[in-house]
């Protein structure tokens, strides 16, 4: 439809202010944190959810495709309008963010900064411990869609864990609740979780309940630098075998230490084959016995150094040096495919060396990094999408990172979300049945597939991601 | 159909030995743990999931309804014949149990008891943390499908926070696998939580991939007891704002403490109003410094007595006590309708007052016993079905209960699940909107609606519960 029909449309709905029409505006949506770019139409900016709600039934009157999309950090293009349509912009909608500390909850509404969550939380001795790397950043409510999660997932699970109710407008303009304000509740389907985690094809949430638990009273971290991966990995492994939970264990290879490192001296050691980074939380006297039972545990699996942060500066500086890697990398080259395959934790060694082959045969400059803790590697390909003849070999060498994921047991994606680039390999690893049981959710929802179409499902016929 | 005629279109999958048709064994199927009797026209025990897939195929080609059934300690009914037609008995399913230690993980099949897994990963020194009532004998498909929780809700979460795999044979006898070994997995719907409390009404579990835990490496264990049931609820909060997490909080009323005296004496304080259980886990050093600081909040909140058991007897007589109200209660009379009625935390001291009022209004014999940690109560209605008249009145008073527990923001059921009884209020907690959105699922996957028919969803224009 053309925009100026669109906007008519809407003009009942918003006030011109934030109906958004020109292309400079429009512009500046076309785009997220990830590879691709696609113009909008329109862009909305709703303020409460009765505008959205009725937003949504115009746009299924008409079949207009509809895009939430919230700070755009997204990897997966979870906000983009690939298929024309309305952005829906929810950077507008009235804030809230209230700490019910008698409940262990908080309530928010979707436009709030995740960082402003750990903040209020802290500040009335509880903790939010969802902390996807763009926390500072990025809104609540894009991080429910996609349940990004961040380093914590292996002690205290994922954003979802942390959602015990929605209020959501549904893909045709209801509004309905979700769940509510206990931990327990089994009465129905347990659609909260089926929403977080949908990237915006089943509902766009208004008002999310979380819950929180005490803030821990202690942290403790060490960085182990090791001359071999492998070692590495049997580290990892048999830190948890001695019963020690940590809340963080990230690892960094070789290429990766080295782009830190190039982008700003963090005196990490650019021979070492691999660094992990563990950080244990909990009470004061067991977390001191435990950071030592890992700074041994590493050294029995040949550490060259293990760095014990003795203060929160020494900590903070490691976890700096961590934080740096995104921005290091995005240096190295005008393009970045940031993947985020999972492999079940024992197997990180083993696809640690699937992809370094990956790089090899394909010449690609290829870093890894990520949560091992939880098997959630990140694997990040540095390219130029103007070199069409490299473009080609990343192509196929993505599509070799999923196919490793999926053989060494594990998944496509385990916090970036699926969006368009991974829509092609959802069969080979759901199967045709698997696959269909989404869709048939989807369709029933969403008969006429109006709220962001060109997620997660794959175009017909369509087996293989294609960049260019 | 008739069971003549529904054993032969059952032969080709099942041998003779595994097909009940007689009224005996078929009436041994007809119960639960909870209240109705439903006679179902055939009994099948299948071994493997083909035999499930071949027989859900089957059922949609003559639209004969399917019940799975575990070891039917459910309270809900959930695995009641209540629209005849053929039980799947699961007790016959090729058993299972891997302990992955690397992996931190247990792979099952749905026929093992929940209680074996507790036992193969504590010898693995892992820890699985959910545990119903009933885990010593109840399965874990049973748990998966119902979603059963137990006391440990409060600080690990309940049943689906470590359910991260399902093998399933979908409602069409398709089957499929949802998740996997990771954590973290984005790869589309979450199907898994969506299946994981759906009451076997969208399908078959016949492999679940749960996660574990490092096992705590010690634990602790106080009674309190409480003059007045309002300085009980104020105890269990400032534990919790005090920034300890318990493993487990439960709360016995007045009535509930004298009906474990009588059933076997436990030294329990009859005349308390209420007495309290916390139970602290997690390192030695740590719990040692929270148990007494618990042990002071009670006290400062008008504890009459607080015992702190000093070593495993004397913890295993607290809890014995505590496992006692259930059998207790059964003395009490033959029919027992037992309800789960969750609330927001804060919430508990209203909501034990209404439920006090509500016994007193109708004159009936109500215990209230639960873990108050994550609100979940457990009011206890002991009568007896063949009285008309009394049943008259418990109709009414489970109708409050439900209204008392939504009104005060909480749910319907925290852990026992909706089966029939609960189905009637279904739409006052979700709206109409909210309700249709999980019929829209069940509908687009059970089209001819042959899973566990009756369930959940309400019949039309029913409002109220009916017991007679």
């Amino acid at each position: 439809m053309e925009t100026e029909k669109l906007c008519k449309l809407v003009e009942s709905i918003f006030p011109q202010k934030r109906i958004l029409t020109n292309l400079a505006d429009r512009y500046s949506y076309s785009f997220d944190a990830s590879f691709g770019e696609y113009l909008p139409d329109l862009v909305v900016q709703p303020e409460n959810k009765e505008e959205i709600a009725s937003l949504i039934k115009v746009a299924n009157e008409y079949k207009i495709p509809v895009y939430p999309r919230g700070a755009a950090t997204s990897l997966s293009g979870g906000s983009l309008a690939v298929k024309g349509g309305i952005v829906l912009d929810m950077s507008q909608f009235k804030k809230h963010l209230v700490i019910d500390r008698e409940n262990l909850l908080a309530i928010v509404s979707p436009s709030v900064i995740t960082g402003d969550i750990h903040k209020q939380a802290e500040a009335a001795g509880l903790f939010y411990p969802p902390d996807p790397s763009s926390s500072h950043v990025s809104t609540i409510g894009g991080n429910l869609l996609e349940n990004s999660s961040g380093p914590k997932g292996l002690k205290y699970g994922t954003t979802k864990e942390y959602v015990i109710g929605l209020e959501v407008v549904t893909p045709t303009g209801e509004i309905i609740r979700t769940g509510g304000k206990t931990v327990k509740n089994v009465t129905g389907y347990d659609l909260t979780r089926l929403i977080v985690g949908s990237e915006g094809t089943l509902g766009i949430v208004t008002e999310a309940t979380l819950r929180l638990i005490p803030k821990p009273q202690a942290r403790k971290t060490l960085l182990a630098s090791f001359d071999r991966l492998i070692d590495s990995g049997h580290a990892i492994t048999n830190i948890l075998s001695a019963g020690i939970l940590p809340s963080a264990m990230e690892l960094m290879d070789n290429a990766c230490i080295r782009a830190v490192e190039n982008y700003t001296p963090s005196r990490l050691p650019v021979d070492a084959e691999a660094i992990i980074i563990v950080e244990i939380d909990g009470h004061e006297a067991a977390i001191e016995e435990e950071i030592k039972r890992c700074e041994e545990i590493c050294f029995k699996q040949h550490a060259t150094e293990v760095k014990v942060a003795q203060d929160e500066a020494s900590r903070a500086s490691i976890w700096k040096a961590r934080k740096m890697v995104s921005p290091a990398i995005t240096q190295m080259g005008p393009t970045k495919i940031s993947e985020d395959a999972t492999v079940p934790r024992s197997e990180i060694p083993k696809m640690m060396e699937r992809l370094h082959a990956i790089r090899d045969k394909y010449q690609l400059n290829l870093v890894v990094f990520g949560h091992a803790g939880d098997g959630n590697l990140h694997p990040n390909i540095i390219t130029d999408k103007r070199n069409f003849e490299e473009m080609k070999r990343v192509e196929e060498a993505v599509s070799e990172i999923f196919e490793a994921a999926v053989e060494l047991g594990g998944t496509l994606s385990g916090e970036h979300g699926i969006g368009t680039l991974k829509a092609p390999y959802m069969e080979m690893e759901l199967g045709p049945d698997g696959l269909m049981m989404m869709k048939k959710i989807k369709e029933a929802w969403d008969p006429n597939g109006i709220l962001n179409p060109g997620k997660i499902f794959p175009q017909p016929g369509q087996t293989k991601v294609a960049l260019l």
